[in-house]
């Protein structure tokens, strides 16, 4: 295929993939990146009329490269290229790849538009490019017309020609296709755009759209399915941009809270599974008519489509029952990366379009924490990651490009801030930042919808117009980490009655002490109950991410992220503080938003992306924590604030922590002796596990 | 994979196949036959419960291939085949190929079950051996419990094993059986069976259907729809064995009893595609039920179906409007072979069953002319074969493994016994044979439903009974054969008025004569318009023949197949005399009854066949008769009484042609001349064209 190249012939270098290349002086620059297996779009053909392989050349002297590269290196624009601009416009410096030919060295840069990570998640929105690689491409040919000597049907000469102009070998045609082929063929005069789908090389490709003429719009759906939240975006195949995104509650709401109260309702009812599965159904559709009209876009261009969820969400959108991921051994039935047709779940898009699941990961580890782990790729570098999505369990991935372990953690849904006495949704008046004075015990705060502290002038009118109504799923962590700070509360998370007599803030409950934390109306409180729910939560998410740290054989780890919504409200330092996560540098604890939402896209715009997390998903360690006797050990020694095992040599520097009441108990990363009054939170601890 | 092998080794011989090799002692005879791709079907996987592998040895010196075998060189039964013996019994000689091993030399003979073709067509029952590789398999696996150490899916786990056990490597799974599998895996303690789907070696496999256990029943159907008739068979997919077979009329007769009057129907009416797709389909689905009824076949169990037809049924069946058939350059809107699934036709039988359609061959030769081809093989040998479809349209396929060439010739519906005064379809009271005594004229004949002929005793009864009723298709060729044989009708086709004086059978009508056969009631005559109908016909079907041997550079042909209904009803020696087939010895020229249903069984049984006809068709040179100017002078000359372009040097040894009346007109070979009073014949002949 590739002509015989000599050292005389122009260097070619492609940006940002930084394939390079020497190819004969008139090779079409299309041609040149296709055979260096960079991914410029075409639609047509190389007839210059989609406009979609434009490239700009890169002048300058690239040293490091060995190439002077200017606009004089490449052929300047000929009739059809000057046609195109002419009609269709072409901005400055763009040039069609497929137009122009290379006549010396080169560097070229490939525009990747930049796919805008809109806004999933509150002050979250990441810009982030990815190459792509769809799994379906428009191809645009001009057909024989039917020849009585070579009696080839329509399709068969549309086959010949794909295979011909895109190297499309021997496609099988979608059965709906075959009564409507030939009238899509004569309408425009033989010409006609073929939508060809290839999931994996070794698959045949099959045609699953036709459209008369040059088709130019193609799009897909990138989907993460969550128990509370359904965000969809709708991404243009061609140019990688997102054109619209939205989210939904899941419907499936009204039949259970969490997922395991799902799980029962599917038990408890013939028809439950069937009614979840429409619920969940009828939701995105009605997400995906969202996103085409606030895309302007007809969802009969959506031809591919990419599914991330948790197990259970996994299998109910797919109308599996999920009463197998209810009890042990928690069996997933399918586990591996599903292919459908948009038609089997009856997904309102174009009628041939094709959908993707990633693969679980385990039982309780879903495809969504593999799109999280494929987004933010801890196999792709050597560091060890700790990769965190935190909901009413924990996933937790750590690892690198050595060797990468999971595992779910039942954290419970008080982190959401459900089961704490003055917990509420984040909405205006919700208070969402605490400090308390070590010394007074007295508490500043902020709420929503409004920029003032507590102690500030002009708080008190904000605080008239929106109320103080409650503690948002944010400041739980904030407050709780903050009475730990001044001493309120114990290591062992218990609230100090002694400062009753200190502090007026301190108020008894019978046997048990709350922090008064705002006297209006409501009284806002955190009681000893709160902190216990809080205490139980972490200590769930921290075992668990120890187990792994010791499979891992580690102490630390080098870099964490924080996915989905709690880790974009909660401050890292808090968190650190509360002991949720291991001691490591502050700069390098960051919040992700939706990286399952992000993985998926990646899944979209790339198939190649979808064999690596395939693959990676068969190496991944899956731990179950059940299995291992060990996890209630660490479960019991993370009740402590901060948790026992850990040695707290960075986060004494980073964090001022409270001077220690006893010294007997700071027998740190020991964890052997457990005192005699933690024998309640171990039944306790007992029961959430059960 | 295979193991070393030295010349030490046994050498089996596998038979009918011929296939051999040489293979260390121990080695299970189904896995030498796996290794030498010799197909010996196994469900349960070589656990001897199934009963699907059964052979035979064949003892004794088989010096030509250096083997002496007996049955000491087997392993004695085991404990599993004993087993197996005790509960499902083994008839005397046969073992499980699966649990005896190689001990030495060995002849070993797969029992084919034989396929019987069953009474398509009259008296034409053939019994033939298909070799076996259906595109669908059954494996049975014992699935491996799902671990929470290794939280693979269900179904992950049972591509596993389907790939460690049968080789099935990364199937895909029906979306269908998605929310089945987990039930499906647990009913049988994890022994499942699963339908395996591959049409061709470079396509994935996809999981097509699974069962709890051990499931031992897979069926295909083969179905031709021609025009007027569907047939059907029901094969077992695991012996071969035709288990029922079923024909109906073509529903679609209600529309136009000819293919180009459907066109016409769908041309003018918007519903007309639609309605006679769905009457196809409901006449399949009736054969289906009454095909599983007669061989007590669940429809569950059909998994796989082969369709043949010619173009236009072979449209309209899958949907697809047939108007562009109907005009030139009639392109077909897919000539390829055709993969589908059974859902996407409303067939109903298996949810996950595959559909498969043979190649067309051109607009006018179709699937069914394909499939005749797989049938007889021209293209498998170095004879030059004759391969005849007569019907509305002559489907002529003229070859040898050289090359081959097809057309279509329009014969029009004389054959069939229409636009014949006294023709009438096959039943009892139908003239079936006439002879005519060239002395007196006088006929004899027999009628349907009688063993006598017209001047034997009892003949008299027998009318009486039967009632004498009109001339059958199949008696027409013999009655004009018999005219001319007989001096009735020249060898321009006119009957003799002359004769009248000698005959009281030869009448006078205007300015014509037609001949007596039967003066009965009704009476029933041969007119000048019925010779010139049947003239029409066979010289259409001559002319094709004709250019296509032109093409092939020959004058003769070795061997002449008649398809279809035609050919087994016409006497060769008659099609011979009237010029309808080229000379050739009389031995050579066979009826091979439904040849479309066979070649559709061929590629049910053996997806190799699917390829093997699918590269024929490829390579098979399409001659469009309507584009050939010369085609119509050869028409012209094949109007005479024989061919004037045929020496009948071996036609003239085998039958007795009348005495020439004018030795003028003897000057065959020449077909230049054509003599004036033709011409109407001419005119007649371009209108059958246009």
């Amino acid at each position: 295929m590739k002509p015989p190249v000599s050292a005389a012939d122009p260097l070619v270098l492609f940006m940002p993939s930084g394939k390079r290349g020497r190819f004969p002086k008139g090779t079409p620059v299309l041609d040149a990146a296709r055979q260096l297996g960079v991914y410029v779009e075409s639609v047509c053909g190389g007839r210059a009329t989609c406009g979609r392989c434009q490239v700009v050349v890169q002048e300058g002297n690239f040293a490091k490269h060995g190439i002077v590269s200017s606009n004089d290196h490449i052929s300047p624009k000929g009739p059809k290229e000057e046609r195109y601009e002419r009609v269709r416009g072409l901005a400055d410096g763009r040039r069609l790849s497929c137009s122009s030919t290379i006549e010396g060295d080169l560097v070229i840069d490939v525009p990747q538009d930049t796919v805008i990570n809109a806004q999933v998640v509150r002050k979250a929105a990441t810009d982030r490019v990815f190459e792509r690689n769809p799994a379906v491409r428009l191809c645009y040919v001009e057909v024989d017309e039917p020849d009585m000597h070579k009696p080839l049907g329509d399709l068969d000469r549309l086959k010949a020609l794909l295979e011909r102009d895109w190297g499309v070998k021997d496609p099988r045609v979608d059965a709906y296709l075959l009564p409507q082929a030939q009238k899509i063929l004569r309408k425009e005069n033989w010409g006609v755009t073929a939508a060809v789908h290839r999931d994996a090389e070794s698959d045949r490709p099959s045609i699953i759209a036709l459209w008369p003429g040059l088709h130019n719009e193609a799009y897909g759906i990138a989907c993460d399915i969550g128990s509370t939240t359904i965000a969809m975006h709708l991404v243009s195949l061609l140019s990688g941009r997102i054109v619209a995104s939205a989210g939904a509650s899941n419907p499936q709401i009204r039949f259970g809270e969490d997922l395991m109260s799902r799980v029962s309702y599917v038990m408890m009812n013939p028809d439950g599974r069937e009614a979840m599965t429409n619920a969940v159904r009828e939701a995105i559709s009605d997400l995906i008519v969202k996103v085409c009209a606030e895309g302007g876009v007809s969802s009969d261009d959506i031809l591919d489509a990419v599914f991330v969820a948790n197990p259970i969400m996994h299998h109910l959108f797919l109308g599996i029952d999920p009463t197998e991921l209810g009890q042990a051994p928690f069996a997933l039935a399918v586990s591996g990366a599903v292919h459908l047709q948009a038609e089997d779940l009856g997904l309102k898009v174009n009628r041939g379009a094709r959908v993707y699941l990633l693969p679980c990961i385990a039982g309780h580890v879903g495809a969504d924490a593999a799109a999280a782990t494929l987004s933010e790729g801890p196999h792709r570098q050597d560091r060890m990651m700790l990769l965190v999505d935190v909901g009413t369990n924990a996933e937790i991935i750590l690892g690198n490009s050595q060797r990468v372990v999971a595992a779910s953690s039942p954290t419970g849904p008080a982190f959401e801030g459900a089961e704490i006495s003055s917990g509420q949704r984040a909405a205006p008046g919700a208070i969402e930042r605490v400090r308390i004075d070590p010394e007074t015990l007295e508490p500043r705060f902020r709420i929503i919808g409004s920029e003032k502290w507590s102690d500030e002038e002009g708080f008190a009118e904000a605080a008239e117009r929106l109320g103080i109504t409650g503690i948002c799923g944010s400041a739980i962590i904030e407050v709780v980490a903050e009475m730990f700070l001044s001493g309120i509360i114990s290591e062992d998370g218990v609230i100090d009655g002694q400062l009753a007599a200190k502090s007026p803030r301190i108020l008894q409950n019978g046997r048990t002490y709350s922090y008064l934390l705002h006297d209006g109306s409501p009284r806002i409180t955190v009681t000893q109950n709160d902190v216990r729910a809080i205490q139980l939560a972490k200590a769930a998410l921290y075992a668990g991410i120890r187990l792994l740290m010791e499979k891992q054989g580690i102490t630390e780890v080098d870099t964490i992220r924080f996915a989905g919504a709690f880790g974009s409200y909660i401050d890292p330092k808090y968190a650190m503080v509360l002991g949720l996560i291991p001691d490591c540098s502050l700069d390098e604890v960051k919040a992700v938003g939706n990286a399952a939402g992000n993985g998926a896209l990646m899944a979209l715009l790339n198939r190649t992306h979808r064999r690596e997390i395939e693959q990676t998903v068969q190496k991944i360690e899956k731990i179950e924590t059940a299995l291992e006797p060990h996890f209630q050990q660490l479960f019991v020694n993370a009740m402590a604030l901060p948790n026992k095992v850990d040695p707290f040599v960075k986060l004494s520097e980073q964090v001022k922590l409270p001077p220690k009441k006893s010294p007997s108990d700071d027998a740190s990363g020991s964890g052997e002796a457990v005192p005699r009054r933690r024998s309640r939170e171990e039944r306790a601890a007992r029961r959430a596990r059960e």
